[in-house]
């Protein structure tokens, strides 16, 4: 069987930058960003220009790497502008635990190379080999989880999708449209509903895109037209990413997540998430402790730069909800299927 | 106690013609449209320059006496002139009831005129006339669901609602937002949660204008936000009008409320639907039979005119979706609140 590959390259490094497609601007245009800097790294992901848990914390890794830039060993300054770098690209966005991984990963390779006392590689080449390496994990990871979340699903399946989760959210294929690439290559898909995914729109600006482009059928909805196309047409799973998974296996993802979760339940439909291993937070009991995002109310207020509310207008903009493991039908990720979601099951599927 | 006026007059006639505010400048601007034809009636209907089903009941009354203009008598050419306005205005939108409800009595009116042979007043300002009471009653109707609808509600009530039931929706008052009004009046409402309501963002444009100018506590949130909010603040009611009630209380109101229906029931939240008696159609058994109007699909893939999916997607646009009677906690109409919401207890408030 060939690899799944797709037609979107969402980041690639080239020399001492890391190359982003600028997904502010899609789907007018398709631009990479050229990031050079653990600043211009940390600024891109505050700003959106990439998102996705997975994708972020893969950009995360490269700007902790060039913080080391002409570094050829961990100096004292060296390590300085690490920590710094560190501290920077934490700070960018909370909610997603794959941020903190890359960094932390990055971080501990760092203290490996240090520990070595300049009888080791190149230090700035070695971490951006680390880079490299949590890129490719990354897109292996994702491989994994289409392969394991198609066979979930029935042939001709009809699925609801949120946000956007697809190449643009990873290193590539995706995580729960990574899925639907795949599903829809073994001929178990035959429709996706995307929902649009206010206020951000990464299902119709994102989604809608990666869709098109790889030729499956799918139909564009606004999130609160999704109960109404549950009970009116076959609906056979609803498949979600997530930005940090509990150790119960609560789910923090995209707001309008758990609403689709009750409304999954309500109508029967199976509910799957779907995301890799390093979105998985065993340091949180359960989802009560994932720190929400609060954006800015303008995401709101305003729609492609346009008012759409009166002067004066007060908005709530949570960027993430968390939606309970009992609603989730089962957890897809690279290690393998948690079924029913339980503390138990994830240990299992996680640890061994 | 003053009566429940308010700032916002949607729809007013002045000699032969109807003037109604312009609901798709709002909030920029606040314009009146003047109709003078039943084609103009109609077309405003078509293109929601004014919307609710209320609102486009009245309007389409005064429609319907427009074309008789200048008719003193029931002449045969009158007559004619009016049976060609009433199939224009009820093919200008197919769900709301009220619509019917409006052109069918103005149908009875001129039936009963005519068969006064001449004998009875000029035709065309009788017709008129019976405009305007259609206005009156709504009016009266939105006071007493606004009255029975607030003593539901318990002290310091925070509520989420959808799309716009409120003066700009009716004659004036408003139905869930005329609740809400009173309530807020009352010492009963301290927080009222505004839904957008894509694709058209009535929430946003024009309930969150009538809060604002009414000094009503209020925050818009994204349609896909409720079920976020629901679970992570109090919310104690969801208020949410209707735009056709069948026999047995199913009620089709705007995309989404049927969501936020299956959300209130999964937080054990009361939900209610206040729609006056001309919105309930006896003739429908049940919701299976409500015909939902399906939108162009480009109000969903543009916001404000800017696209905002990729060229080439597909959308669904059901304006509307169906609500269950068993999802609703009571159904409050200007003869009374049906609670339990069933056909009998319905026929009871309805008919005695």
């Amino acid at each position: 069987m060939p690899k799944l590959r797709d037609k979107v390259v969402p980041i690639y490094r080239r020399g001492d930058a890391v190359y982003v497609l600028d997904q502010l601007a899609l789907p007018e245009k398709a631009v990479y960003r050229r990031l050079a800097t653990p600043e211009a790294v940390a600024d891109a992901i505050r700003r959106m220009v990439l998102r996705g848990a997975p994708l972020i914390g893969c950009a995360a890794a490269y700007g902790f790497a060039l913080a080391a830039r002409g570094a050829r060993r961990a100096s004292p300054a060296a390590l300085k502008r690490l920590g710094s770098a560190a501290r920077r690209l934490l700070a960018s966005r909370p909610t997603a635990v794959n941020l903190a991984y890359g960094v932390r990963r990055m971080e501990r390779k760092a203290r490996e190379l240090a520990a070595r006392n300049g009888n080791g590689p190149d230090f700035y080449r070695a971490l951006m080999a680390e880079a490299d390496a949590v890129l490719r994990e990354d897109l292996a990871a994702n491989r994994s989880m289409a392969r394991r979340g198609a066979r979930l699903l029935k042939a001709g399946s009809r699925v609801v999708t949120i946000c956007n989760t697809g190449a643009l959210a990873t290193s590539g294929v995706g995580t729960a449209l990574g899925v639907i690439r795949q599903a829809w290559r073994d001929g178990r898909l035959s429709h996706v509903y995307a929902c649009e995914t206010r206020p951000y729109l990464q299902g119709a600006r994102l989604t809608m895109w990666e869709l098109l482009k790889e030729g499956i059928p799918a139909t564009l909805i606004t999130d609160n037209m999704a109960a109404h196309i549950m009970k009116t047409e076959r609906v056979d799973a609803v498949l979600a990413g997530a930005d940090r998974v509990a150790a119960n296996g609560d789910a923090a993802n995209k707001i309008g997540t758990y609403g689709l979760a009750i409304l999954a339940r309500h109508h029967r439909i199976p509910f799957y998430i779907v995301a890799p291993a390093t979105t998985v937070d065993l340091s949180l009991p359960d989802g009560r402790r994932i720190p929400i995002e609060e954006r800015s109310s303008r995401e709101v207020t305003e729609v492609a730069g346009r008012p759409i509310a009166p002067k004066g207008t007060r908005a709530r903009h949570p960027a993430f909800d968390v939606t309970p493991a009992r609603l989730i039908t089962a957890l897809v990720t690279d290690k393998g299927v948690a079924r029913p979601v339980s503390r138990a099951s994830l240990r299992r599927v996680l640890i061994g």
